[in-house]
């Protein structure tokens, strides 16, 4: 197969390219220059040292969980020949034997039995995304949510009585947020928790049916205690959105576990996915519990009534509270990732083995790897698999930066938050959405045999499904990112209340728009890289990082100034706000888009230049390459529509990736080795086992 | 919310679409005239009025299936709460009972009790794709593939024998095609049948475990017979891939049903879906079955082990045999197709319901389907599967004219039948791609609501999944398409062998080449029907249809002369055919694509001109605009790339479609009813009921 993949095949693919043709020669001379050899050697790939490479920091973690789901790795199987209770109660069972090993509490203090290390519970918890996904939501909703909402948003006494039962997997409960009415926009939901000064008790009240909480993990059978989110009602006034402790189920005289008195509790029944988890819906009827259970850290009430916060405006004490609760995005994002891994492995390493059609040969049916179009599907996708994770490494590490200086509700810290907002907003759609465009490509590149369920694939579809739903759903979160991009976060960074993101853009003149959109100071950074001005995108090389970056920069900077002035424009002319942001929202929302791409894109490079020189940082190179020119292919009308690319110009990188896929065609199956998926939990004996290698004809 | 579709709304997406948007309001004017209006009048549907317009000429057909789908509507939820096997039996006896209603038989000849009616046959089937699609695939795989075959292929003896037992589900069937190592390249596959001259039986075997016929429906349980794919040896001579009844089980001495001797039997397991089709495995270890159990229509043996067939070539003999199977991926489309109407009908009525942030008004929040992306999201693929509709309607006449004119084996009927096969081809993989990104976005837009069992999107995702890889990979069935295109049916039309394909175009000149290759043809259309030259593009109106129309001809006739010459010179080069099929193999399937898009846009546009005058007719106008242009503005690189748009005009078909969205959206309820989804079978009531209509602030 090796002249399938052979360097010098520069074959125009159009007959009008000759000029574009010689551009991508000179392409290659500059790439190989920066992959320091003259001309370009195919490199080798040590899978262990990439492996080290991609696993960074948490390398140690990493392998903690990799053992933890070998040795669990029947789940898999338990999740189709076991009836949805059985296999709830599985699923709790794994939960809380890893939970002993210390893999689930790496977020929590010492002090209380966690391990106090916030990127090393992301690290464990996306790597525990290779596999049962039942499992990893269940720990998602214990440790991250339920847990992280009593650390962050209590206080000592919360602490003490709880945080040492929650770690170890003890008490189990339910982060209660999203009503059947209200799933994104939770400043509107419509649950109350109303003071009453007679009993100092608060009274949390369910007052219509699309106000239950719905899709609430943990609810429908396993969990003890929920926090809470509910409109604060002192003496007749509104405080907003706070959070409360509210016992949801008791020990009846047999010991079992029964609701509450008033807790009117519903299961969810059969879902798409995740059937270990137990998703249920929550009424309150008037359900009395004592005022020390307002989880207070970021406000109070006395005994007598009074309200008190350190944070002055109602929207700002929202949005700090909310803000705490990020970890759960940018770990959704992480699993997401590390979902896509699995699907790669499998789809890679079945057409390693594969064969269909005579093609080369008479002899023998070519592998499904040596076609091009197959390579076309896969190895764009493996690419940008690897831009995600070292991406979604760097959100971790802000993520990590931020909760661990202690400095939580400092102000000072404000902008640092909001950016790392923006980031795991952003990486929690696009990494989500990536989990299901290559998850649903590897199972069509597995035919018959990815649709059976041993092949891994039936749950991998089915469980993370919803990723890119909940925790937020993407479209909303881009909305939030790009507000960020458009206000420079002036306003409450986490609001996604279109009303609010017309006014503040209404409300100042072009000139300081263009000030104050992020755009403009990436601007500076465009020009500042490529000084040559015009010429740039003609003249540099398609391998060049610099020139790929520029481009995403410059793509990002004319969207996000382009739909402020349409926002601008429309308002100016006295329409409706809202009539104007629903014509412009698709805009806004390709700017978000254009943001997290050269963002992540940023991540990468920056990543692959730490990586000491080797045939590994060659390969590595290869993927940033790929991911770049396929990312620019993939929008190249927009290039073109804006005059930043000529047509031979975009002709050339659709050559251009075409012939890094046959550069990586022969490190596809070492690339996805290195994600060090477990081979215990890969199953799928049709697509890996010797029964595919067709007999040759 | 009338300011949002007011049609008025034509503000520039651009700062610098000044010319453009000129344009812009010249083809408002085009249009108007076209709709037969002076200026645009928001047209009002008559719900029953269209969905007769759908229904066609099979409306009674439909009816029926629709009444059947009602009243079999708990199978919805038998699927969720019934065992893998309680459900494969309930799954029966409901395809049983259909068959008694005549729903199921309209494909065979009224001596035997069916309908003798091709084109009903293929209206019931997709009819019925609303509904549970185990039950859809058991009918498919007992009625069109096993009963199919048997009809097909075999004569008056095979027939007479088991025809009545098909039609009526005494008999279960399995079609014995795929095995392990062989899916789409059936003319490999490894299982044998040898004629043994002294007993007068053919003797079949599975040579290795990769000839094992994998994926069988009806094998894991049910089927008592098997028309099985196997390569014929007579005197040590193979003849090629011939189909053989075999019995899979018979009856043990307490009336059980068990494997026949020497035929071994594995479940394939639990699936991603379909869990109501036993799927299973088959191997034959020297199974003997009498002489006349050859399905001897093209080709029989003599008792004295004479071989002989009308058809001289054996590849021809193949293709012929293979070619009377097309109403399988007829039947495949259909089905996908309106399963993907089912999602839309529950996204759309969801979106018309659900209220998230306030926009337009601080008083109450906004109906999802009055963002601007929500619309960009559903609106094209509502109008793409009223498109799909009335394309998959002309393939199914262009089956029913040919398999109804009893010249099933006539020679000249040859070229209707590989324009047929083509469209067929073409057809399956476009609608079951539909199926899949329409099913996926529908569930994205429902978002957690869409998540639970009981909203359908589970079911719908995991059943559909499959039909892009079944009945012909997608990825090979364009490859067919491209074919035909390239060679101008030279050649062995069904044979997707690289090889042939590019040995056929490098065999010919380049002169000759173009004239072959059905580009040519196409071109001469595009000019006649443009007669202004290059001008065309940049002062048609976007909504006449000769424009959209001209824009598809123009792109596939260029895609498939360049692939052609691509193809033609890596050969005259000397390299070797399959390396260059490889790397040119994206471009050749971009061929397919572009060709099926044309067909589908044809048939759309020509569909609509027969409707009456009126309201549905400016209706249905309006979703052709919408899908031709979003068709156009997907690939709009393409034109920019290729000379054929400015980068002006390109920006204005982006602000067509979405003024084309905002016109439309008070239509989008009754254009997803007038689907005519059973209410019964769209279960759901998270997303139709009161509860999601959330409290206004």
């Amino acid at each position: 197969m090796s002249d399938t993949v052979a360097p010098e095949l520069s074959t125009s693919t159009d007959d009008a390219d000759g000029p574009a043709a010689a551009a991508d020669r000179s392409d290659h001379a500059g790439r190989a220059d920066r992959a320091g050899t003259s001309g370009y050697v195919q490199p080798t790939v040590d899978v262990p040292v990439l492996t080290r490479i991609l696993d960074g920091r948490y390398a140690e973690v990493r392998d903690l969980v990799r053992t933890n789901l070998a040795e669990y790795a029947g789940v898999l199987e338990d999740a189709e020949t076991m009836t949805g209770p059985e296999f709830r109660e599985r699923v709790l069972e794994i939960v809380q034997e890893m939970a002993k090993t210390g893999q689930t509490g790496f977020g929590f203090p010492e002090e209380y039995g966690g391990g106090g290390d916030v990127g090393a519970s992301i690290a464990a918890f996306e790597t525990l995304a290779m596999g049962d996904l039942s499992v990893l939501v269940k720990v998602g909703v214990q440790f991250g949510l339920f847990g992280g909402a009593v650390l962050q948003l209590g206080t000592k006494r919360h602490h003490d009585a709880h945080l040492s039962d929650i770690i170890h997997g003890r008490t189990l409960g339910c982060f209660a947020m999203t009503e059947s009415g209200h799933g994104s926009n939770v400043q509107a939901l419509a649950t109350t928790a109303t003071y009453d000064v007679g009993t100092d008790e608060f009274v949390v009240r369910t007052p219509h049916d699309a106000a239950r909480k719905d899709y609430i993990g943990n609810a429908a059978t396993h969990g003890e205690l929920a926090v809470v989110f509910a409109q604060l009602h002192i003496g007749g006034e509104s405080q907003g959105v706070h959070a409360f402790l509210v016992p949801i189920r008791v020990r009846d005289d047999a010991g079992d576990l029964v609701p509450a008195p008033g807790v009117r509790i519903e299961d969810c029944g059969h879902k798409m996915g995740l059937n270990g988890v137990d998703n249920g819906r929550l009424w309150f009827d008037d359900v009395r519990i004592p005022r020390e259970n307002l989880l207070n850290r970021f406000a109070d009430v006395s005994a007598a009534g009074v309200y008190s916060s350190e944070i002055e405006s109602p929207g700002r004490r929202f949005f700090t509270t909310i803000g705490t609760l990020v970890q759960g995005r940018v770990s959704v994002g992480g699993g997401a990732i590390n979902a896509s891994k699995v699907a790669m492995v499998l789809a890679v390493r079945y057409a390693e083995r594969r064969r269909q059609f005579e093609a080369s040969s008479k002899e023998s049916e070519q592998l499904l790897l040596d076609y091009g179009m197959h390579q076309r599907r896969l190895l764009p996708l493996l690419a940008s698999t690897y831009a995600m994770h070292f991406a979604q490494a760097d959100v971790t590490r802000q993520l990590h930066e931020v909760f661990s200086t202690d400095g939580g509700d400092d102000k000072d810290n404000g902008l640092a938050r909001r950016s790392l907002e923006s980031a795991a907003a952003g990486m929690k759609a696009a990494g989500t959405w990536h989990a299901t465009r290559t998850i649903q490509e590897c199972r069509e590149a597995c035919g018959g045999a990815g649709y059976l369920a041993a092949s891994r694939f039936a749950a991998l579809k089915a469980d993370t499904d919803v990723f890119t739903t909940f925790e937020g759903d993407n479209h909303v979160l881009f909305q939030l990112v790009a507000k960020g991009l458009l206000t420079d976060y002036a306003g409450d960074f986490q609001d996604a209340d279109q009303f609010e993101m017309v006014r503040l853009i209404a409300g100042i003149t072009l000139d300081e728009l263009v000030k104050r959109t992020r755009a403009h100071q990436l601007f500076e950074r465009v020009r500042d890289l490529l000084p040559g001005g015009d010429d740039w995108d003609s003249e540099a090389g398609l391998l060049d990082p610099a020139y790929q970056l520029a481009m995403l920069r410059y793509r990002e900077e004319q969207i996000i100034s382009s739909a402020a002035r349409r926002l601008k424009r429309g308002v100016d002319d006295g329409e409706n706000p809202g009539a104007v942001f629903s014509r412009v929202q698709d805009h806004v929302i390709a700017a978000a888009r254009a943001h997290v791409d050269r963002v992540v894109l940023e991540a990468f490079i920056a990543a692959v230049d730490q990586v000491p020189e080797g045939d590994e940082k060659v390969a590595l190179n290869l993927l940033v390459d790929l991911h770049a020119l396929s990312t620019i292919e993939g929008d190249r009308a927009w290039f073109l529509e804006h005059g930043r690319m000529t047509a031979a110009r975009s002709k050339a990188i659709t050559r251009e990736v075409g012939d890094l896929c046959r550069k990586l065609r022969p490190l596809a199956g070492d690339l996805v080795d290195a994600f060090g998926v477990p081979p215990e939990i890969l199953r799928a004996p049709d697509l890996l086992g010797p029964v595919v290698v067709a007999a040759e004809a």
